[in-house]
């Protein structure tokens, strides 16, 4: 298996214990989204240290870093997110978080460790550097609208030719890296539906409207739009997480009240989706004399991995990163506002493994018990060097830079 | 217990033979609906023996006789109708069918054989009558749109003060007669729902509208109109009798067609019914994008017994008609165009019981061995004769004719 | 119109002014089932204060007073039920709850006033009666298990050849008595149903078992239940009143909880949907691979009244109280208790009117705005005074009573 | 545009208007699945004009033929299917079916056309080529369980080391080639779902079981294992294509009977769909006291097309075919069974675009007026032979033999 090449492989290397330092302390101390305060200063300060001229407050709670190269080139950024988790921290190791009710379940505190980490490799070596390599540390991508527009409209892409960033993915054992060009992660969308009945006694069903039983109607038929209405080969889900109404056993209620998700890859599958519910919400209250709201909320839109660049990026990868095996994945029905930086210049966002039931990584993200290995961090940041390197170097100049480094 | 008083009820007793003949010919050569040709040449014939003035081709194919009574007073109605059914007999018994696929499986050709030997006793006895007794012989009640809205059309209640008439029924023993007060025999309405959707390979659903799918939510939703929508204390049904789409297993069919009925008792309920389904088709199908063709046919209203005739009849037939009970019996759901007379002039529509399981009279009406205790005949002539006479000689003379008869 | 023959009738109005003063006192200061202490005290007072010998406690809370007739005789008991509810008083009347919260929004209040009236005045001309009066003062009607059955398990049935009771009634108007022989009032029934299924993220729910969707389908098929498996001249009602599930719109939950009620008149049919409701729960877990609790609680049992009893009362009011329409009714599909006594004794539970637009009393019962005509509580005491003393006098004794008293 | 060497390009080409003669002559004599007489006897004829030593009968009705290469080699095997639809031929052409009710609405004439050409072309230039090509010619493709199973049970595929085969595709402009590695085209199940439940009267649905609405319940819980069931990102289809119940719309019939097609790509949700069908069934039928019949038939097999192969076969018809396009197709939901050769040995099958609006070649495949742009038999003819050639010879000599022809 190929390594990547000196200088820069043995220097991430070296920084590898630094990185699980930086890692633990953002694990012990998670700031929730649209909260991150010491977060960012933390970032900037580890920026301010490797000398990387930075940018905080970028589009609200943001910080980018920029290195430059000795020579002219193209602009590569990357990003890593740093926001947590409204989740209470169940695991029994020294690393586990002090804050009651907030955790990194999600490793995007590896993926912030990870990413200064680069940064500071590139930095040290940028004299061997083309172009410029943009870094950026986005806060909030847990909650929709997420941090990633706001950035961008506070101009984090000026000038930037391409973009990379990876997930750590326990599903996938640590060592492996996962590409899936085209559409690679869901548009996620959030409906509220209220059923408007008329409460009356259970005993007289006949003067009322009952919103349960007109909400029962909904929810079956919710799946057949996914079902019946869209292409089988375009995944889709629609899933009711909560449905609440009434008080008593003994009373038809006013009003039954449903939220759920509507999760796509496509677009046109996407605006169709919130046509067919409406329509079949309007159709079905109407079939039994009841109102209803309907409210539809566009979360993130689907991430697109840009064809060449996610070749580029898994051959990349497969050439310097030393990942036991790069394999193409199928997408996942998550989402993620990466889509946005994707959405303004070509790019790729892969999947690092991070998995290892061995020293406990075995949990799904956002699960109490998430962990990591933390040898992933070791492997995202060669892939992102391996990416961003060839990209301004050329496979040429890079290995060259191996035997002379 | 009481017996008709003589000369009445003897001389009906003295025809049992006659009439149990009479039925068995009928029974043997059954006529459907609307198509009744040798039972009214036959009904004619034997009022034309008994001296009895008769009309034929009444409102298509009834016959109306009529016996005069010696002295003036009111004219009471007695009716039976005489159509069979599209049935196969598969009862073993000399006297079955000889009609291929014609059966009298519901007893109209028993509630001829009794009016006949009814109406020859009262002619015989004309000169002890008051009034007049107008013997209604119906065509066609099997089949909506029914045989008595003619016949009503056609003047046979003209001067009609009440009328009468009797169910053979084999759920209630022979010798028992039931009454019901009020709303006794349901409205039976038939709709017609047909699906419009669009077809496509079955492989790709997304290309079409499926109509089945739609068919089985207005299927599902139908149950909700009773259970739901109707007040609880109003019998109310709503049958899917057939349901036919589709001739290919991996073809999604343009549409699907259902049919089936309706049954109330209360007029209100009943007016109602024919919204919501409408309502429900149309809410449905507009939910799923599909169209529909809606058919809702009025068949025989609810039969309504008025209360004081019903109390009369109950009293009746208790003190003359050798019914070993007469008891007070739930509606039925079935349907009955009795009830367009009743809309016309007071009266009590009731039930004779000819059920007896020792005789093989144990299957339900409209069964390929649907049979009867003959002697329900008998009982049925007192029961109308009884409520005839003591209508037009009231109980003094009616029972002074027991001791001088 | 014919009045109840002094000195019954003439004593009872006589105390109508008392009457209204004891309501109005009972209303604002209600007591919720079970927690009632000064009800019953005041009762046993206004006994003492009467003569009335009287054993408080009985079944727990329950009073009962004995008016013994001069001469020996049967003995028939009345029955008055005292309990609030937990009701937020919403009239402006000066006779409002003082107490926040509860209510008596029923009426029973009107009960106790009446009955205490009546027993005043049975008392006062006991030198008249014969036999024995037993006035049974009850509490906890509202809520299940009810005060009836430990009252009649502690002797207040004792000796006891009949029962009567009324309740007043706002959607009949004030003057009008309305009595339903047979099944009058609903078997009141509680379910509860959890569904069980297996929890995951909302986009990948194959992993998990989505108990809301298995919800829908228990809700929908419910009423096929009384659509379909129950008699359509069967009254049913089958009713959701509660469906909770799930806490993030995003996360398919383990459990979705759904109480309702089943309601219904006859034993049979009560006994075949607790079985009906069991195998559908469970067919439709299996259908899905969930699992279930299933609860099924029975509450009071369908109120049977009498039909000889039902007669008597009937044509008792008409003759005596003084209403001016005593009509027979539909049965009511809500509950009550008084269904215990009458399955230990002959009697009947009829309605008097209490509705009056005019002075505020439309609001059906159990509404924060209930309240009645304080006339119908003279209607009521005439009613329970002309049964009583019809069946202890007879119709000749009473009648002469008038004539001389 | 790169072209096939010569001299294979040009032989293939010069015989075009033979494949069209060929074609027309096919296509004017369809023969129905499993009922092919004249059609292999026309393949045999034009084989043995070639010259190319053929066995008849194999599997049945098979034909296969095979051309010796002057150098030992591989064995390349290429397959066309020759059996037509019950489909009424509705085009106005010449050309048009001459049997009533029997048409080539598929293509497989012309998959027949072009391997006869292409085969011819390899017999004439056999000197040239290495090792061996096996001509499958395959009767019965279009219903289950087709001709190919017999086919290589009778050893069409001994020796054999790769397989090639393509389906005409009129959704694809002709010019284009469109391949899809991995899973290419569904597993197509078919089932049989009887629901057994009890007759009766339409008026009194509680003394039946109405087998109409389960079914109903059924049809609608099919789309929930799609939706709830079924990972999102694996295709799957469930469609009822029938539905039959009842003959009157006034009685509940005692049966009610389903039939549909299950699609699958992956085997493994293949296997849990027929387990959760019944599951489906059986729960729902115990909810409702019904009993069923479930009969699940698999059918063809998901086509695996292997990673390796198709990445050959694409750059061979990219550098050779003439195809103006060669593009990544997704999956389709039809099932083909040249799955199991697939199973066998490596391979892939492919699409090779028919459609051209100017021609009237847009009508999907099955519909009465399909056609095809005739020109594209010489494009999937060249594919053929491309794959063929590149295999057996490798792009040097091949290209070589295109300087030297």
């Amino acid at each position: 298996m190929a390594e990547l090449p000196a200088p820069w492989g043995p220097r991430l290397k070296a920084l590898f214990g630094t990185m699980v330092a930086w890692w633990r302390h953002l694990h012990q101390h998670p700031e929730l989204s649209f909260q991150e305060v010491e977060t960012p200063r933390f970032i900037a300060e580890r920026l301010k240290e490797a000398g990387i001229p930075a940018r905080t407050g970028v589009g609200g709670r943001g910080v980018v870093g920029v290195v430059e190269g000795a020579r002219p080139g193209p602009a590569v950024a990357l990003r890593a997110d740093f926001d947590a988790l409204p989740i209470q921290d169940e695991k029994d190791v020294p690393y586990r978080s002090q804050v009651p009710g907030v955790m990194h379940a999600c490793g995007h505190d590896a993926h912030t460790a990870t990413l200064l980490a680069v940064g500071r490799v590139l930095m040290e070596e940028r004299h061997r550097l083309r172009g410029r390599v943009v870094l950026i540390h986005q806060f909030a991508e847990e909650v929709a609208p997420g941090g990633a527009k706001p950035m961008i409209e506070d101009g984090c892409l000026d000038g930037v030719d391409v973009i990379f960033g990876t997930h750590l993915w326990t599903p996938l054992p640590v060592g492996r890296v996962g590409y899936c060009p085209g559409y690679a992660m869901a548009a996620a969308d959030r409906f509220e539906i209220e059923i408007l009945g008329q409460g009356c006694h259970a005993a007289a069903p006949h003067q009322g409207v009952d919103p349960i039983l007109v909400a029962a109607q909904v929810v079956t038929q919710l799946q057949q739009v996914v079902g019946r209405m869209v292409d089988p080969l375009e995944p889709a889900v629609v899933s009711v997480g909560t449905l609440h109404a009434g008080t008593a056993f003994n009373v038809i209620p006013e009003t039954a009240t449903l939220t759920g998700t509507v999760r796509t890859l496509s677009p046109a599958v996407r605006d169709r989706m919130e046509v067919l519910l409406e329509r079949l919400v309007r159709g079905t209250c109407e079939a039994h004399g009841a109102g209803y709201r309907f409210r539809y909320e566009r979360g993130y839109p689907a991430l697109f991995n840009h064809e060449d660049m996610t070749a580029f990026a898994a051959e990349a990868i497969g050439r310097y990163a030393g990942a036991e095996a790069v394999e193409r994945v199928a997408p996942v029905m998550g989402g993620e506002d990466f889509a946005y930086y994707l959405q303004k210049v070509p790019g790729c966002f892969f999947f690092t493994g991070a998995g290892n039931p061995e020293v406990g990584a075995s949990y799904p993200h956002h699960h109490p018990r998430f962990d990591i290995d933390e040898r992933a961090m070791l492997v995202a940041g060669r892939a992102l060097l391996a990416v961003t390197l060839r990209y301004l170097l050329g496979d040429e100049e890079l290995e060259r830079g191996m035997a002379t480094g």
